[in-house]
């Protein structure tokens, strides 16, 4: 059924295993058409046939497909013998002649490895975007459609994927896609009890429930090392363990100097690790940066709103009240977006040698910013609004004389008067975070560019058939008009029609849909005591989620080059830090908010700083025991594709070793017999063996060599410790009876 | 020189390798011949010479060398083999006829293990003191005199050893003693900078610096991390990385049920980890009743003695301000080793399956006790005594009233009223536990036992010389007379009075030592900031103590039978917590003692519980922070053994691959230009190819085949791609001129 339903896949596709798209839109032509020949040799050395199409806007469409089988077995066995070299694999590879793609998912990694990797490696170093390569604008593999609607109709209809679902992700999309899924699949299915508990607290005891809070914890610890021990068996599932040691050099590593290695005595390129360290430092002052500058729009946005829907109160206030949610939106995104850019460049400039470090460092970067747009409006509600709002408040002065030009001097003094603290604020704005935004994010992240790229196809086709019209006059003006215009063969013509449109998409990138996970959970370990529900608006959205990034993969999205991976990456350390700081703000909130449900009376000093610090300290300390026995507890299991995995390694070389030593021992069995030399020897006394001993002594034997030959074999020694023993046996009788 | 020195020692030992000492005390004699026949008869199975010599008191001493070279090389072969079926070794032993050991303690391991081994391992099964054996009292290698002594004289002219002194000890008594000096060695060298950055706090600021705390906090990070590295550097230096796994299981582990392996088919014991999980619950009560019962010794002893030092004024109190001390000195110890028993029945309860784990468990439960006796005195002066004495003292009028009888109503009163706290009680208390205590610990551990043993041997000596002359008359009363008691042979006197010697030491314990050592740096991690003269204090303790420790190994303990590791094992975690809580009570002691150098003024007020606990809060924090980013910094570097390892193994798996590979690439390399079809071909038009693919779909070919077969070759590919660049570029022109 498989292998039909793949070879129908391919089918679909005419056997195009990749697609490079070229664009000769900004070089000259005879420059491009010079580029193009070196992009066909270049393909051809290595074994891949190629079918040049026209493409949309200026591209050509470079079909690309593996059809010797001989290269595409070399390119494999190569990638084996790699992963080999680097002990990613424990066993040599089988012949060459025999290697087989054992998935769909290793056959268009290796044929885009053939593309990308520099000569030396056996690849035909084509860098999309980079360097020479500048024009190639995309390297990527043709959707499984008939795949991608079946798996999308079988998985709407279920409520959990199995284990089989998460390998047929992989086989289509790579490790790296894989991992996602199986994450948020675990994620999703490990909601289900905060989700039921949370709803129990929710009825029993409303907000900031102690035991929600403490079992939300806990939750999170074994939450996360469960998760520990999933990756680790899916990387022995997917035989990907320890991949990351084979990454690639990236293309932009500029090595400051070139060094011989004195062992393998290969020159390398060599960037000081003390170099790079003294560049991450820039790190610092770029996160005190990021930091005061989101900090302030975000503290100042929260003070006018405060300002006006709880103080002012002067004409247009209804219209007013929108101001803050409207500079925010502004200028969250563009500081964001302008902060991200400094630490893309910063993170350029700390030239990383592999890729998986360079997102390593990026992630860890745009985390920051991530952080602290998402948690501190929560964190201002609640760690300085409640508590201090009636200190702070008076401050807001500042803007009364802004507005003082439109609002008479009366009206404002009588707001002021009268300004308490809006309890219900924290939960309002937990449940925007939680369930209104992850709608919108939701809107924003598929539906909206779904219909945009709807649209935006509708305008082309409609451009297209202006266009055709001039050129080709008004007799082609029929239904094929728009496919017809780039002279294409009947029978390609629906093919290429689809190619050109999956050119035309965005790139899938998981890190993305991995960060909002990742922030998600931060909702949860964070704030849920204040609205114990939030488990429960997480666990629909993720159900929602799981098949809305699967439909957007495939139909937003460019199919991805499937990536090799063990790990979610950065992430893992990312959710273990969360996690840890839940347990102070946790603690935090159910402290100040726990003595009633409308939260605090709004004087700091109902507040006690020693009482909530201890709180804290107790908190924390008992989270990092918990979080620690639980790791230990956790260690004991051995999940169940690692133990198979360790047994099989284990029983191949052990009936290697049988093979080899099997013939070896029974010969050797024979022998010792004939060694045993007092045998033979009935009656010795002790007294004999000295005669014997000291008749060697004469033949200038040495002291030592004489040591040893005076009881010949174990008999001989066995009978003298007897007579030994019963000496003093004979001795302490002879005592007795004295 | 060193093979010379070798071949001294062994010839010194008269080629002995093991002396396994069996009593035949406790059975009798006919029964223990049996036994002395079955011992003798199994090390002759598995190829080991054996002598037997009497002993002293009802213990015979059974000399066992490795004469046959085959049964010695199929022992190390196997072991290899071992080794590399668990992944130790990377690559598989070479043959066996050729397998040597590398060192003294190589083959000194591989002896013993032909000795205690189980049958089915390969082994004789000889397990001391256990089961069947229970009479083998001892099996131990024989000390090499002569290295010993140059060693010591050596390094009693040396300030630090070098590598080769430690691979040296390592050759000596195996990779556990050895990871023990080497972890000293480097704590020694580490001590030199805090030492002298101390001295100079010491001498600018006083006790309580802040700098000095933080330096010190942080000087704990790094040589953790240090050691870290060290330790992987160590264990690729002498080859024991990852030898952990595989450790024989222990005779005592009782398994649950035999359950068959499902894929390597081996039946084996299994005890659940579930059962051992609640077993190991017992922990918690366990570490509560310890705490609380040394609890409540050191702090009735604590009160008493600040009742009579400081309170009372009555008679006799110069004598009786050693009461305390004599209820510690009796009831710790006592408390202690009721304790450790418990602890121990415990971990024999918890079952574990290798010694290794069984260690591990046991040292964490002991570190329990150890933390309470050794922290707990300074933590009730600090914490509880001087800032909250003036609310405690008054209640130990329960002590008023047992002194009543003796002491008038006056003198009580007036003591009460002049009552003020004795600030420089922490510091006294500080030094005491850093130098006294130091001092003392290295008399107890070293001259004490050393002297002892003296006696001890005098004693028997008188004692023996005393049954001689009953046994064999008055005339055997000159100078040889105790060792002519065992009728030896002249040439072997000496060598057997000096076995007999060494068999009656003590085992040497390495936990003890490392614990030691430990409880030490914890001093330093939590209350240094105190007395900042402690690092000094302790190096130059640690000078001695190396020695002293070699010293205490070759003259009063039995050579330790080699054992590998490549870890100071739980030791490591040990040092990483106490560093963790050293942030927490340094921090603690600076904000509470550093406004003036005598102490705070002993009101409790004076000291802000929340700015103690925010002070904690950011020290703490600042710690994990920093641990965090010299982790990352740390792990940039590459040890030196683990490059070059690495390396290696690259270079002997790439070497094997160019050796295969060479040839068979040679041979395909010329393939490929005969399959470039398009070579040929030298004028081809869009057109004409579109009519030969129509040409082929007559001959029926399916429209997939045909798509790839219109572009004859990548120059074909490439002629069509040139003109669709041109067609456009000419349409472009077209449109310009229109």
């Amino acid at each position: 059924m498989a292998s039909l339903s793949a070879k129908s896949g391919a089918h679909q596709n005419f056997y195009a295993d990749y697609v490079i798209q070229y664009s000769y839109a900004s070089a000259d032509p005879s420059r491009s058409s010079e580029e193009l020949e070196l992009l066909l040799r270049k393909l051809w050395e290595v074994g891949l046939q190629s079918e040049v199409r026209p493409g949309e806007d200026s591209n050509l469409l470079v079909f690309v497909r593996a059809s010797r089988k001989k290269s595409l077995q070399r390119a494999i066995y190569q990638s084996r013998i790699r992963d080999w070299l680097h002990g990613v694999r424990s066993s040599e590879p089988e012949d060459e002649s025999s290697a087989e793609p054992q998935t769909e998912s290793e056959r268009l990694r290796i044929i885009n490895q053939m593309i990308t990797l520099p000569r030396e490696d056996g690849g035909a170093g084509i860098t999309p975007k980079h360097g020479h390569w500048k024009n190639v604008t995309a390297v990527f593999p043709l959707h499984d459609q008939a795949k991608n609607k079946e798996y999308l109709t079988d998985w709407s209809k279920k409520t959990f994927l199995s284990e089989g679902d998460l390998d047929q992700i992989r086989d289509m999309f790579g490790e790296s896609v894989g991992f996602y899924f199986a994450f948020l699949q675990s994620y999703f299915r490990f909601l289900l009890f905060p989700a039921a508990f949370g709803f129990s607290c929710w009825l029993l005891f409303g907000s900031f429930s102690t035991i929600y809070t403490i079992v939300n914890c806990l939750w999170g610890v074994v939450f996360i090392e469960y998760w520990k021990r999933q990756e680790e068996d899916l990387s022995c599932r997917w035989q990907t363990k320890g991949v990351s040691v084979v990454r690639p050099k990236r293309k932009q590593f500029k090595p400051e100097r070139e060094v011989q290695d004195s062992i393998t005595g290969e020159i390398r390129g060599v960037f000081p690790a003390t170099t790079r360290l003294q560049r991450q430092l820039l790190q610092i002052p770029f996160a005190l940066v990021s930091t005061v500058a989101l900090g302030a729009i975000i503290a100042t946005c929260f003070a006018i709103e405060i300002f006006i829907s709880e103080i002012y109160n002067g004409p247009l206030k209804s219209y007013l009240v929108f101001i803050p949610t409207i500079l925010l939106s502004a200028l969250i995104p563009t500081m964001s977006g302008l902060l991200v850019s400094v630490a893309t460049r910063l993170n350029d400039y700390e030239n990383y040698e592999t890729q998986t470090a360079y997102d390593t460092a990026l992630t860890q970067k745009i985390f920051v910013i991530n952080f602290i747009t998402s948690y501190l409006p929560i964190f201002l509600t609640a760690f300085v609004y409640i508590p201090f709002a009636s200190l702070i408040v008076p401050y807001l002065d500042v803007f009364h004389l802004t507005v003082r030009p439109f609002v008479s001097k009366e009206d404002a003094t009588t707001a002021r008067a009268t300004f308490s603290i809006n309890p219900d604020r924290l939960r309002k704005q937990v449940i925007y975070f939680t369930v209104t935004a992850q709608v919108v994010g939701f809107a924003m992240e598929t539906i909206v560019p779904f219909l945009k790229q709807k649209f935006a196809r509708q305008y082309k086709e409609y451009k297209k058939k202006q266009t055709g019209r001039i050129n080709s006059g008004p007799e082609s003006d029929d239904n094929d008009a728009p496919k017809s215009l780039y002279d294409d063969h009947e029978d390609e013509k629906k093919f290429l029609t689809r190619v050109r449109k999956e050119a035309d998409l965005d790139d899938y990138n998981v890190t993305d849909d991995l960060r909002e996970m990742c922030i998600q959970f931060g909702y949860l370990a964070l704030f849920s005591p204040v609205w114990p529900l939030v488990p429960v608006s997480f666990l629909i959205n993720n159900w929602v989620e799981l098949r809305s990034d699967f439909f957007k993969i495939i139909v937003e999205c460019k199919r991805p080059s499937p990536i090799r991976a063990d790990t979610i990456g950065p992430w893992l350390d990312t959710l273990g830090f969360l996690s840890w700081v839940g347990s102070i703000t946790s603690a935090a909130l159910v402290y100040m908010f726990n003595t009633s449900t409308d939260g605090p009376s709004g004087e700091p000093s109902a507040i006690k700083g020693w009482a909530l610090l201890l709180t804290i300290f107790f908190s924390e300390h008992l989270y990092l025991i918990v979080r620690y026995v639980v790791q230990a507890m956790m260690s004991k299991f051995e999940p169940h594709n690692v133990r198979r995995e360790n047994s099989e390694r284990y029983m191949v070389r052990k009936r290697y070793l049988e093979s080899t030593l099997g013939a070896r021992s029974s010969d050797d069995e024979e022998e010792i017999p004939a060694k045993d030399e007092s045998m033979e020897l009935s009656d010795i006394t002790r007294k004999t063996l000295e005669d014997d001993a000291r008749a060697w002594s004469s033949h200038g034997k040495d002291a030592e060599e004489r040591f040893w030959m005076r009881q010949k074999g174990w008999r001989e020694a066995s009978k003298v410790g007897t007579s030994i023993i019963k000496s003093l046996a004979a001795d302490a009788d002879k005592k007795k009876h004295q």
